[in-house]
């Protein structure tokens, strides 16, 4: 059986299948001009969208169809998690080229699927399309957030301290083993592989940190610690300083870094595809929000350094130098960017 | 100045400019992880989301960029007209290639904006990446319906009458000139261009259509009318038989058959692109329906055929014969569809 066989309506009568998990409040799903569903009463409406595309994004032949489905909603929910809220419909466009297998196709949605169950997401729509080359996969994705708990980059304040709800940079050591075809099997290298390849929204950790008071701002680090960082910098119009000691590695990325000469601190800062919040938190509520996240998650809400009044970002060494940071994530058209 | 030396965020700042044009209920727009705003209370939520890839639905080189950027965002517009709806926020992800130039690419927003500042719809976010090979653009828009008076495709009934509105195959006429490079200034062919180029999107006609009792269901004409007919009668359970000779076709489109040899029924049936809206309304409303929406739009409803009980499309001739009617609109697989 192929996509020419199965056909345009075919392919979507199979896809739709598992597609509305969460059935109240939903009008109409996949199978109208529009999906239509209720609002919550109150509640602010999250929209993020994100486009990726074949040899940008990922290689089909280096990424199975689970893991690229899972990753393409993950960096939604992570989006909405950034904003302190729930994730509730998803809608995925898809342009296939004829050289993708339908098995291919199915696996993709399983990961989808996979991961909408996990969070009670339903996927109410999309677009289904040809392609001349690329596979190109679009995900919008539709949450929603009680007004006076919405988390946002522009509201950092100076004497804030900056937290991860996570370690950094052991997706990029995933990444890097992926492309390099390092020792995949190796069992010190798994965990690497494993954050890179199925990255877990904050879903509960952005909930979370929307309700506790002092929670300034927010935003997640998808294009890297100071990528992402250098946002919440200029939107909220401060500076900041990272302690180069407290960066949370974790002991595999420490052990990467040792066998392939890289900083671990560095590797972090550069980074990407972490999909962990970085929050500002008003100095005085830091160690009751600090707490009260480990007593909840069973792990450390981990301090990296604070906001300040300069422009600028910089990272104090072990050693007590500063060095200013500059952004280095991801610019997609590969220029300087002011 | 190229693309590359604007670098991501610079692009982005600069096609950002003009996108808010209606401010109240937004909270975050553009630069946050995601959108936010307040839901308008009492109604539904509709969302629609169209990919629109280079080489499968638009030539580049025949394409103006202004007429391809309204155009992307009136499909998209005509599916929230044909819940009922009005539309409030759109979301734009563009993949753009090395080959596409800055020039191009501003010219898509201008498109854009154009249509979006006609019918009020903010733009509130999007994405922007590389491509390797072609030009994709995806659009996500967000629209509202008061719940009572949404326009689904699953509620024709047995007996109600089968309106347009607007005429029907002027849009595949146009394509057909523009392909083929026959005569594009003549001015007796500006019309059939200027539908295919520049769709309205009826959404004043679809709010006061769903207003309107004995309004049962809806849909847009994007495939064609036969295939996109097919998509009530099947979703229904219903039949459907339309009057050859009432097809609703312009003096243009008449002209141009005699012209090319087409007959002017078939090419409004697999025609596609039209974006008026097909509604079936009880019998017994259907008169004060149509005359209203005269008083109303300054032009007639027109009247196609009927719902009947027979699962099937069938075409009554002018000389009383009557055929089977197949869907033959678009299928992007290329596949017989079952």
């Amino acid at each position: 059986m192929t996509l020419k066989d199965l056909g345009e309506f075919g392919f979507i009568r199979k896809i739709s299948q598992g597609c509305l998990i969460r059935p109240q409040q939903v009008v109409r799903a996949i199978g109208d001009d529009a999906a239509a569903f209720e609002p919550l009463p109150g509640e602010l409406t999250l929209v993020t969208t994100d486009l990726l595309v074949e040899r940008v994004h990922f290689l089909r032949q280096a990424t199975t169809g689970f893991d690229l489905g899972y990753k393409c909603l993950a960096v939604n929910l992570s989006d909405i998690a950034a904003m302190g809220g729930t994730a509730r419909e998803a809608f995925i466009s898809i342009a296939i080229p004829d050289s993708c297998e339908l098995d291919y196709l199915e696996e993709i949605y399983r990961g989808i699927k996979h991961l909408a169950a996990k969070y009670q997401v339903n996927i109410l729509g999309g677009d289904t399309t040809g392609s001349k080359a690329d596979l190109v996969i679009n995900f919008a994705v539709i949450g929603s957030v009680p007004a006076a708990e919405i988390l946002r980059r522009d509201t950092a304040r100076p004497g804030d301290l900056i937290f991860s709800t996570g370690q950094l940079g052991d997706s990029r050591a995933g990444l890097h083993l992926i492309l390099n075809q390092v020792a995949l099997d190796a069992p010190e290298w798994q965990l690497l592989i494993q954050v890179h390849s199925h990255p877990e929204p904050q879903l509960a950790e952005g909930r979370f940190l929307a309700q506790q008071p002092g929670v300034h701002a927010a935003i997640d680090v998808s294009d890297g610690l100071s990528s992402d960082l250098a946002h919440i910098v200029s939107e909220s119009g401060v500076g900041a300083r990272l302690d180069a000691g407290k960066i949370p590695v974790s002991e595999s990325l420490k052990r990467f870094c040792e066998c392939f000469k890289f900083d671990p601190a560095e590797f972090a800062l550069a980074g990407g595809e972490d999909y962990t919040l970085l929050v500002t938190v008003a100095a005085e509520q830091a160690d009751d929000v600090a707490r009260q996240f480990s007593a909840r998650f069973q792990r450390p809400l981990y301090l990296l350094g604070e906001i300040t009044t300069t422009g600028g970002m910089e990272l104090v060494r072990p050693d007590g130098r500063t060095t200013p940071i500059t952004p280095s994530g991801w610019n997609h058209f590969g220029a300087a960017d002011g």
